[in-house]
């Protein structure tokens, strides 16, 4: 580090005796990249990243996201030397009960902190989200003279991130769509936790990023900060997204440099002091030298303040010049959009409709109220009819409201977390049965608490001809056992309107919605009051309760027309519709019994497993094998989807 | 067509227009491709692959993977002409109940079929498994005077299988390890569902397909037989894996050529006639030239069973050569091999151990019992402990049975049910939250029903600091719920064990093992025959039962101390350990009702999402939030499994 700076080498030492010291006071978590890339993040924070710690959610500023989730206790260090609200305490209460320095990062729980990270190339994923999100507010709202929106989102990533898919995926569409203020900077350490990275990967990355659209920069030393910077500033100036090649040493200055072993296991003792000999480090544990965050509070601090302050003023001159885009843009930067239910369709009892349909009227409609509702589906819009507004988003139009994901189920999910974590309202779509390509995008939603929106279209073994692989059975189950995420089957045109408004105004969780493929009909008992609920009656009995059906989506009407029939042989049936388990369970047990009543024999419908029924009913009609490949009038009645075998099930129920 | 000889454009025309009669009458299908890629598959089927239609399952057969599934009526046709048993009543039932003939193609199912394909990007990365698999045969087997193992395996895809990450991921490890019998035919028509490939995809194939590995090979024409015939010559001849791009024309003929319209709708009798007069085709429907049919046969049928006879007179070279290799290779042929539940280690009553590391010394026995037992793990066999025998398999030690499948989970997945339709005992592992990234690997498997091993550790909240993006919650509810599957949650060292006898023993479904990281104590009820059942009784109770508590992993022990209190207090509690929820809903209802007796009150206790245990229980003890970052024992204790709070919910139930 002969080349250094003192201030520098201090400082990059700083993040790095923090970092150990957190690792080693919790006896848990990951020195290996906090030893080899504190160059990077010191380079980036206090030469590049435009960040306000005492504004912290500046509009303007730049994002950085740790992809490499668990080199949490290097971003926790920088953090604290930057001035957010990260205290030297927190540092000594790394990854224990309730801290603000949890095992990986988590968004919105401490400062500084832009995404959750720990699945790994989910961070990338979400920084093309937002990336993207940056480029559509500069078409919208620039001017030549005011560049309002002018910011970067860095990533930092070791070799894990680049070898997922996912990463893969949102890095081919990073590059289609020139999301130039991308920059990713890779932590290139030649190891990953069971050895070589040549062991599994000996691609060409220069030229793969260069194929896939990517400007490419390397440094040959990852301690050389100046260097670093260079290349920053370079990527900086490139009109394509860029990914910085960083070459470093995983555990530099330890005793187990350059070995896979100081990947996940604290240094201890013994080897720390090897590691302060090495690098000449004589402050005690948690301390800094005091220039290094004097330092940090001039390069970070100061100047955090002051370009937000001047961006202020721009804001401020852009109001005077652009009063009526101002208005919009104040609306965008506090997501201020809302929608009445009435501005959505409404349909008559009786009116036939598939939902996928429905679903995409409201989305049109919800595009045209909400200037920040934007989306786009995996290149099956065709089929789920989920589509954004304003033509398709490309480097031509960047205020096309339509993503073209292409086929890219996984980082389509994670782009949309990161859109909605730059304060969009982001939704996409596709089939049901490919939810399983995007099950930890809606897990890491629901982690994060944030109202990303995934429809699925397509929703059971109705699908028919396309067969097995494309009919839904276990997706429901897997869907609606995420914590915090709120999945809807509705099971007509006005109750997928419902989802719409329900999903919409739900700003602390993800939702899903389902749709059909085939028409559905508008029944006489769906409401929003009842939607709401999340599971309610659409059928009442005329008299004496023999007994209770619930079903949801599709099912409903065959339930309600199953009622009919037992009515006409004098006995009474209830029909609950349970568009959203989810919030069903979150009612007063009150209003639970007033609908499902205890002591009454019930009995649950779906074309799907039944797994997630047996809490509500112990007579649970369903489907516990794959569907086949038939016409889906076939398909259905082969399974049973009938009234006639639902009839001979109920009064065989007891 | 015009350099075509008479008899390839008739064959290629037969293929279309088989194609285009199953897709019409069954109103359902994706002409699109049939129509582009008619010309790849006739020239694949007449003048590169090896394959006896009259011996389906030889075993040093080409394979061919359709990884587009959607163009399955494509395949058919071609498997018809080539003698499979798809006859031309199976192509008039195209996509009807029951036929030979569905929506996408079905391993096991369809004469000729591989693989099951449709989920985007699968078939891609189970042929990168069976490319493997053959390259590990060869340095097993080959002898420089006899190379008995020999084969290619070739696949076709679209744009949508190459944009998917799975694809990438898969693609990426086959260049590392240089699978050159792999050759990927890349049916390149610049269309996608949603319109133009440029819309979301603007790589440049050759650099990225070169960047990662491969040798890439073009061809202009993608109606040029010998072109394409010429360039598969060239892949044949490649020391690394091949791609061949193929420029194609969707839906080539039809007035909807170029068009993304027709991908997935028939085309109709206007436009199939329209077709009919551009390609000049004057046959009835479902009629085929005579002479196609005897080209075929002799280009098929008749070389196939020439090159199997030549190769089982090789193999009997082979044999009186080298008798010992000969006697292993005829069991790897017919994956005879097995072991007894003694072989693996028995523990005692009060032995303490992680089951991840009961794991792994179930592996390595195996292993060392059954020579084709091959796997490996995400890039965390350092944590899991899950790792092949003979050293990682790389290009030159190809008889390592340790794969470094890299961070790349999802392809891994399906790289080993590439494997295993293979012929070989393929396992792989990862943490248990990201099972999340192999959800449809395991469903995929469990469609084909092939027993694909899937090992999970790190199996609840008890992961402790590495926080909630690392603790499974709801992950055990996905699993579970998967038709066609067993999940495996043993709770001590021998259930650990027995779990993996009982998946081997199992042939026909996958199975998924679930290990703790932490130690787990050995319990004196655990056994053989009970786990067979999925649930049984580990501790019995010693007098008038009083209430049943059904745990499972970790829990049961807790379950077991919950017991022996009661048992203090004068009350007897039973505790049933359900390994199993799978196997234990397969057995009599009887059986079921002497372990869970109906009338008796009872609980589940699990750390994870409650959802799988409503069928058992009215009374649940699970999380249904996301963990938390703290050591373990403090995640533990908050969630509230220790022995005080399970006894006062315990007390509290009826």
């Amino acid at each position: 580090m002969s080349n250094l700076s003192k201030i520098d080498e201090l400082s990059v030492n700083s993040i790095r005796f923090l970092g150990m010291d957190q690792i080693n006071k919790a006896k848990s978590g990951h020195p290996g990249i906090v030893l080899g890339a504190a160059p990077i993040m010191h380079t980036l924070f206090t030469r590049h990243l435009n960040v306000d710690p005492n504004d912290e959610t500046w509009f303007n500023r730049d994002r950085f996201i740790l992809s490499a989730g668990h080199g949490s206790a290097m971003l926790y260090a920088t953090l604290h030397l930057a001035g957010f609200n990260v205290k030297i305490d927190d540092l000594k209460n790394f990854r224990q009960f309730e801290s603000k320095t949890p095992g990986h990062p988590e968004v919105f729980w401490t400062s500084g902190v832009e995404a959750s990270t720990g699945p790994l190339g989910q961070g990338i994923a979400m920084a093309c989200g937002m990336a993207l999100t940056e480029k559509f507010l500069e078409g919208k709202f620039n001017k030549p003279n005011n560049r309002i929106i002018n910011h970067y989102t860095y990533v930092l990533c070791g070799d894990g991130c680049l070898q997922e898919g996912i990463a893969q995926e949102a890095m081919s569409l990073a590059g289609t769509l020139r999301l130039d203020k991308l920059i990713i900077l890779y932590d290139s350490n030649d190891i990953q936790l069971d050895g070589e990275v040549k062991g599994c990967n000996t691609e060409n990355v220069k030229m793969k990023m260069e194929a896939m659209g990517f400007s490419y920069f390397r440094v040959d030393d990852g301690n050389d900060v100046d260097a670093i910077s260079n290349a920053i500033e370079e990527a900086k100036q490139s009109d394509l997204p860029s990914i910085i090649e960083i070459k470093t040493q995983i555990g530099y200055g330890s005793p187990l440099a350059g070995d896979c072993s100081v990947h996940g296991a604290p240094l201890g003792p013994d080897n720390t002091q090897e590691l302060r000999n090495a690098l000449e480090w004589k402050y005690a544990e948690f301390e800094v030298p005091e220039e290094v965050y004097q330092f940090y509070n001039r390069r970070v601090a100061e100047k955090g303040d002051m370009v937000n302050t001047k961006w202020n003023k721009a804001l401020s001159d852009y109001q005077d010049e652009f009063p009526d885009e101002y208005l919009e843009l104040d609306k965008f930067i506090n997501n201020d959009f809302s929608f009445d239910l009435e501005a959505l369709p409404k349909y008559e009892v009786g009116f036939e409709e598939s939902t996928r349909k429905v679903s995409s009227y409201c989305t049109a409609i919800i595009s045209s109220l909400v200037p920040n509702y934007i989306g786009g589906c995996a290149d099956v819009a065709k089929s789920t009819l989920v589509r954004g507004a304003n033509g398709n988003f490309d480097d031509e139009n960047t205020t096309g409201r339509n993503i073209l994901f292409g086929i890219r189920e996984h980082a389509m999910g994670a782009m949309v977390n990161g859109m909605v974590l730059h304060g969009m309202s982001a939704f996409c779509g596709c089939f049901l049965a490919f939810a399983d390509y995007m099950k930890d995008d809606i897990r890491m939603a629901a982690l994060m608490g944030i109202p990303s929106l995934f429809v699925y279209s397509h929703d059971s073994i109705a699908v028919g001809e396309d067969g097995p692989t494309h009919e839904p059975i276990e997706q429901l189950t897997m869907l609606r056992s995420i914590p915090n995420t709120l999945v809807f089957r509705p099971c007509d045109p006005n109750e997928m309107v419902y989802a719409f408004k329900l999903a919409y105004d739900t700003k602390n969780k993800p939702s899903v919605i389902i749709s059909t493929r085939q028409k559905v009909r508008t029944l006489a008992g769906t409401s929003y009051e009842g939607a709401k609920h999340g599971g309610y009656i659409v059928r009442k009995e005329n008299g004496k309760l023999d007994g209770v059906i619930i079903a949801s989506g599709s099912e409903v009407s065959l339930a309600v027309d199953v009622a009919e029939k037992l009515s006409e042989q004098g006995r009474e049936v209830r029909v609950v519709s349970m568009i959203s388990t989810n919030l069903f369970d979150l009612q007063t047990p009150e209003y639970k019994e007033s609908i499902i009543p205890s002591g009454v024999k019930n009995m649950a419908i779906e074309m799907a497993h039944p797994m997630p029924w047996y809490k509500y009913s112990r007579n649970v009609y369903g489907i516990e094998t794959f569907g086949l490949s038939a016409p889906a009038s076939k398909v259905m009645s082969h399974f049973g989807f009938t009234v006639d075998k639902v009839l001979e099930y109920y009064n065989n129920i007891k």
